[in-house]
């Protein structure tokens, strides 16, 4: 099973997040957990290895499993882990395998392209402390067919 | 892979644990996720599946990743997720079929046989709020090879 951390980065007002060449959506930096690594090792790894910055304390916000079903059949199965950060260390990488690396206004994320799910992980992460649990199920195109979110306003 | 949510309930100092028959180990109760549930969800249900005990607004408290190994070679990786809880509602089952459901004063619980890194989890959960983090390595026998925990100190 794939499982995926990521870390939104939050510096004065500011989220660095990651434009992903295939659909021009927005996500947050991060990547797949490797064999035996806690997900805060995880993450710190991921986040190092796409940004070139060092995460200082983050903290897991919300945690999210995933199906990804064909007609009634799931075909995939994951989970991601997301945290929150605040501080770093580091210069950041002025080239990323992945995409192109932005500091986006807080408040202008909700009208960035991205997958809608991330859109509400956002809205919880933002707006309050403490985790968030869910589940999401998508298309294979990742057209969100159903998600249950807890707690499920932000 | 295998994921396993567990609940470390307390109330007036004692919390449930669960003693089973193979080993005579003491447990979390809690068990394996399904398809497509937040942790969340898998914990409410295991907990209930096993103690018929309804938790009330449990919190994730770890996050842990697993790895058995044959000599060098990983033959098995897991994750666990451990969440604490102070109130339920329901009464307890008076038959569990994974064993004897057994409260313990919380001060007892380092003198009890379990898992070496269980022990562990139960020092931080118990002594401090936040997150913990961790990764452990463990022969076929369930002998300790190996951790890190973040934070390291209870």
């Amino acid at each position: 099973m794939q499982r995926v951390t990521n870390c939104i980065l939050i510096q004065q007002n500011k989220i660095l997040l990651l434009k992903k060449p295939r659909r021009g959506w927005y996500a947050t930096p991060g990547g797949k957990m490797e064999q035996g690594e806690s997900i805060k090792e995880s993450v710190i790894r991921e986040y190092r290895e796409e940004t070139s910055l060092h995460l200082q304390n983050p903290e897991l916000a919300g945690a999210f499993t995933f199906i990804v079903q064909n007609a009634d059949r799931v075909v995939q199965e994951w989970m991601m882990f997301t945290f929150i950060c605040n501080a770093f260390e580091g210069v950041q990488t002025e080239h990323c395998d992945e995409g192109i690396l932005e500091w986006v206004d807080q408040d202008k994320i909700n009208e960035l392209p991205m997958a809608e799910g991330d859109k509400k992980i956002f809205e919880h992460v933002l707006s309050k402390s403490g985790m968030m649990y869910g589940s999401f199920s998508y298309t294979e195109d990742y057209d969100l067919l159903d998600m249950q979110l807890d707690p499920s306003t932000p």
